[in-house]
């Protein structure tokens, strides 16, 4: 491919580091320097610390959240979301300036960006699993039920690109892949089979509503992973169950490839300090 | 999915960071920083050190275990249980604040649930699986070994929701999954198949019975493998001996994947510290 | 093989490290040292950034662009390209010279040199091609189609092995193979087969001319990697449409294997600077 | 499992750190902290390595071996036996302890057990396995070769569970496990199969009796790798010929999955500071 | 296998540190440690890095060679080839004795044996194989053909087993297995297979002679690789060029593995310390 543009096209837009529909998405993981630290942070520490947490001002990202996380290796996420990807990565950097740069060690992150995926059913796909699942074609009931996802589906995608985060107290965090391995290569099956599988997955998620939020952003040409995935659970618990059972849905079972799995609690810069035990 | 709860069902519980049924389990796995330690440590660091191991009132969680750990990579383990997971976290982070952390590198660690399988047999799979077996279905037999099981079944789902630890010298940790090559993919296998082989596993444990004791908790959703084992045994020999044997199970020859293995001695704060030859 | 020439074989070359047709290309990736840096960089460290990113005279190679990257384990990666492999690798000396290089941890490279693939059509093989698909043999529309290509050729060829590098804002950089899985393995098709697979990949890139433009170097016996690929976007968005939608492609869904993904934004040494608050 | 006993068992022995048969092994594998020495060991330095090194009276384990090690990982490494699992690794913590553990850094290291292979041929199937080669049954040759057998049999066992270690110069050292790939999976075998496999295996082994000497020690359930190879030699280049040999061998051919290889030659305390200039 | 001599074989030597055939050869790569460099190397390091790269008198082995190399992870290598093992390491740790080791990296070593391998044809294979090729059982040809080899063959494994290096400027290391997976396992194949393999394999690389030079050495039971594959070029394109087109070889293409290749070009001491520029 070259970058000689077609004459016949849509005109092209103006360069630029906005998407055009969804935000860009950073989930950073870091964990105190303990070494480096002799004692508790300085008082010029923790006031970095908590103005790279709580931007304000023109500086601050259309969405932020802070958690703790369990285990050795990463003592707390921040996650951020905005349609300018400088202003998602100065959260990361202005942990890192100095001087708190010397005490902050950069675990994991993860690049994305919000979008609706492509197996979100349309007005037309919606009405045709309707009717395949045994609606009456010309019925009432049809034309009821697709006039209530006509009017959800605005809000479900507005919530797949520009989230509200919900505010319940634990969360769970991981990327993952769709297999193409010899014998379970998602990306050789066709869209209907793939649709179909999604279908099934996206029921088994319906199981935990009320419980369990998810949002999935695409890390595909951006990171090392094709998709993130973010889970908000009222309690705990429902991140192991809804996991475990989702794992035995064909499209994970089979095709699902899993990277590192964090759990975390919902926490302010000032609880987060408190928690490490670094002041 | 979305975070809509369904009108229809049971109300749902207020959020909490408390599992319904099980505790958090957090192993952790520590070496000291040998590289910052011109001398011994401090009486501080060593104050700091039993404090943290050792922690009382509030910050007590309900199971706290010590290990020191054989070979290069760890010196010392600890495995904590209770129904909060800021209390099983503040373990490590007491052990990790300064200037005590300066000189401790965290290793590696598992997050987990504690939980009852669903591969651990309802009465009525109980009974089934004795008729299947060979026991008369309106027998007095049936009936006793029905009884006997009725009465054992709740102090076993203790033992796995809130385990006594036992009082033994040895004690191995690892990591598992069941894998999804295509092949030997334990997802897309029947639950009635799974409950076999699980069914098998159990049995060849059961020939350990007195000479090693087994906690398997969860991790799927909350760390980078699906289940944590804990196997503290009367003798290290038997140590090899029961994961050897089960290895040829097919549950575990056909379908396990196994993560780092840690040997360890129990040993209290003063025992690591003295062991480590760090005082 | 010996050392041994050949007596009846075209006289060769003389020894030289520079390639017969291409470029030797690197791409850098780095972070600033962020526990070394205790108060921003000194004057004498900024300039030396300044000068390395910026040489001039005999110093300067013949394409240089430098990007900040999102996320927490790159802050800033430059891309090089000169007929010289020791002036391209100078670029990566001048940062880590003293006293600069205490302050920059080199976190990944890649190696390569520019070349025409193998799959590029020749005028015979694009002729041949095009009648394949219907143009007529003998046609005034068969030769004009190769007539234009027979002018293009020597362009995009040019554009292959010297690139001018596109003023877009974003890019995206990663490494591939082609895998030799048992099912998989793109070096036992035939030659016909892989330039098939690889004209449908060609036609998928298409699709994006004016919004993505492409350089494919290569990597086999010079880095760990076969190939390496660089995007550059109009968008940041069309670098994940891009990527997802070749990868049901079947040379890539079948036969790719990927490295990291890195994904950057244009920026001047000054703006890398700034952006990542070390000044 | 539970930690009930079975009231009908064998009384179990006393809860022992101590195996019942064999004893516990550590390889452990270090490099000089070169980074942090500025100038060569100081004498307490020099003294505290010799120490440790040499261990004399009660620390003093069973059985130690020490060798440098060829290529830029390892610098030098220690083999230790001993019943008690604290007198092994009591070794690894007199090297690390201050001061001297701020100048040698911890690079791999193996932990296991003696024992005697289930595959060692009992005196039945030893008798069996020479009168399906041939041997007549009832004949005076079969009577002479199993009573030889008898004799022998009791310190080769002595051999594999508390060796002594020969006096030769070089040797090398690998972990590896029995793969468990789908279409290779040793643990699904036959017991008969896997022990023909062995069998085959040995008789390799034996054309290299007096070149090469080997113990295996088992690390199921106590490191990542299920067994631990050493392999002592007379001459370098056995040990390139005989694992290349045996590389053909279906159980090595189709089931090993090998972990790194150091290769090392045989070195005194002294030897090893000299070898690395570090005094 | 155990110790005991077989007391009809032939006498075995004294055990030895020197192979019987081959040299060791160990190829060491190094950068410079850079975040302990405030300032350019001191004229004693300086001095002792050069003393290190060009030993003199008894400590000068057989041979050596350095190069600087391409990227971020790797400064300069050097390759080293002597009867003696010692002699060999004692390079690397001459490089990273005090003071000049605080300033030094180790990267990547390996560490391998020369040898004639088992491919190599015998003068009887060599004659079957020109009959096989269709040259006339008793012809003169044959003869005259075979009497070349004869004499050509000694020249050969001269330069297999103790290699002049040649004097071109550019060179790329690396290692390789030949791979065990179901489907694809070099080991299960026959003599006869593998040997014509690897005899299309040599013919591939008969097209670069004077171009490409070659040494393969043995790694089996000394490091974590089988092989490593040493090419000098005479110009960089050659190694793209002849790793590319031997890819494409059923040997390549099915059976082998790769680990990390690096591309260097041939330099003194003094050379590599100017490119790195710290000096």
């Amino acid at each position: 491919m070259s970058g000689r543009p077609n004459p016949h096209a849509t005109p092209l837009p103006e360069p630029s580091t906005t998407p055009e529909k969804g935000w860009h998405c950073t989930h950073f993981f870091y964990r105190f320097g303990r070494q480096a630290m002799s004692s508790v942070l300085s008082s010029e520490c923790q006031q970095q610390f908590l103005a790279a947490m709580q931007p304000t001002g023109d500086a601050s990202p259309e969405r932020l959240a802070s958690y703790w996380i369990s285990g050795h290796d990463v003592d707390f996420a921040v996650m951020v979301m905005d349609p300018d990807p400088a202003k998602v990565d100065a959260i990361h950097q202005a942990l890192m300036a100095p001087p708190l740069g010397q005490f902050i060690e950069p675990a994991w992150s993860f690049v994305s960006i919000s979008e609706v995926s492509e197996y979100v059913p349309t007005i037309k796909r919606y009405t045709d699993r309707l009717i395949a699942e045994g609606t009456e074609p010309d019925s009432d009931e049809l034309a009821a039920k697709v006039a209530a996802y006509e009017r959800r589906l605005p809000m479900m995608n507005e919530q797949r690109l520009r989230p509200e985060f919900p505010d319940w107290p634990a969360a769970c965090f991981y990327p993952m892949n769709k297999s193409r391995v010899p014998g379970a290569n998602w990306f050789t099956e066709t869209f209907s089979d793939r649709n179909a599988m999604m279908a099934e997955h996206a029921q088994s998620g319906m199981a935990f509503a009320g419980k369990v939020s998810q949002l999935i952003t695409v890390g595909v040409g951006l990171d090392d992973w094709e998709w993130m995935v973010t889970l908000w659970a009222r309690n705990p618990d429902y991140l192991k169950d809804i996991v475990y059972k989702m794992r035995f849905d064909v499209a994970s079972a089979k095709y699902a490839e899993f990277g590192p799995f964090y759990v975390g609690y919902k926490a302010t810069a000032d609880e987060i300090l408190a928690h490490c035990k670094v002041v």
